[in-house]
């Protein structure tokens, strides 16, 4: 599977998560970094090149600061100009369909306030309609959306964890089930040297023992079953 | 009452709606017409200046096409920059706090499609939360959106109750009861000299007089209680 990332920050260096996210980010053929301010400095978006762009991709990612519960305007623009009609819908516009699209959005509020009641009053899920609807409209799988709730206040522990579950973001299958998790886990665990480990690596072998405990104890529990109906 | 209708529109003398919409616009001192575009062509806010406007209106419409269900980038970027923490948000931001704010959306869908099991899937209210939650963040009121279908295939009677709606959503109180909706009219008729008289004004004329029968009904079915409430 390969993950086209389109990055939106006007203020990229700046921003502690977005650099965090970055560095998170595991290099390889299969994902694709893309900030557009950072390609189109002058607004001037080459809509041909992205169009090209988008079609290599199986998964495409929108990764932005959720600035007044939208992207910021070169996302805007970038979405009025490149998906076009006989493109990305309409007649013959096809070019999207059937690959999966998400979020990834960086919030300078707290979850809790995203509710009824709460500062925000409309959850995350009501405020991104729109672009729920972009994938409607294109043919696109959404995907269930990665928000990173203020990132300046997470512990280290915190972001080990977000750098853990962001990558999974960007490269896993989604599907939540044990099988997957397993697979990706395996294929991340082949690719990292023991010599060489990180405190992000270890994290990531205590994932690895972690579902396979989990792993262990579902099978168990299976073999209960069947030991019951055989006697 | 004071009306700044902030329109963003990158193509705004090719569409047809907008033309229409601002030949509709009532000329008075109490609406003003910002389009964004217009003003800042090469995007370069002045947000100074933005701000200081923004004081003068009781009413702030959002005027613009429903690309990909959001603003055009500009309306997004102006949002970014002009609606600033302690002005628009946060301590001692309350200088939109108790003004109202609506959405005027051209829309190219036809209307039945926002709805579940339309090609749109998601109503306008779904939709426009982003904006929902903009005036909740600033205090101010939200107005029910003002919202154009498919205008290139409205009938010429449908554009003249279209116009007629659209000077009401710009200078009416947000309030639907008969006594506003007759002040309002009353308003209207008193600004028009009677020999010039032009299609647009007749239907006014009209609408003045469906009214007043309708002011005349209730009055009279209240009579008819007090009537039988006496006998």
């Amino acid at each position: 599977m390969k993950t086209l990332v389109v990055i939106s920050h006007p203020e990229i260096s700046e921003s502690g998560s977005q650099q965090f996210l970055l560095s998170s980010i595991p290099e390889s053929e299969s994902v694709k970094v893309h900030h557009l301010e950072g390609v189109y400095p002058d607004s001037q978006i080459d809509v041909a090149a992205e169009q090209e762009l988008l079609k290599q991709f199986d998964r495409i990612l929108f990764q932005f600061p959720f600035y007044w519960y939208s992207s910021p305007p070169l996302l805007k623009q970038w979405q009025d100009e490149v998906l076009t009609y006989g493109f990305a819908y309409g007649k013959n516009g096809h070019a999207l369909s059937g690959k999966e699209f998400g979020l990834v959005l960086s919030v300078g509020i707290k979850e809790s306030e995203y509710q009824a009641g709460g500062k925000e009053v409309f959850s995350i899920n009501e405020l991104t309609k729109p672009f729920q609807a972009v994938a409607v409209k294109t043919g696109m799988t959404y995907l269930k959306p990665f928000v990173i709730y203020q990132f300046p206040y997470m512990t280290e522990e915190q972001k080990m964890t977000l750098l853990i579950d962001y990558q999974q973001a960007v490269t896993r299958e989604a599907d939540d089930s044990l099988a997957t998790r397993e697979k990706w886990i395996i294929q991340e665990l082949e690719k990292t040297p023991e010599e060489t480990l990180a405190p992000g690596d270890e994290l990531l072998m205590q994932h690895a023992v972690d579902l396979i405990e989990e792993n262990r104890d579902t099978i168990d529990g299976l073999k209960m079953v069947l030991d019951e109906m055989n006697s």
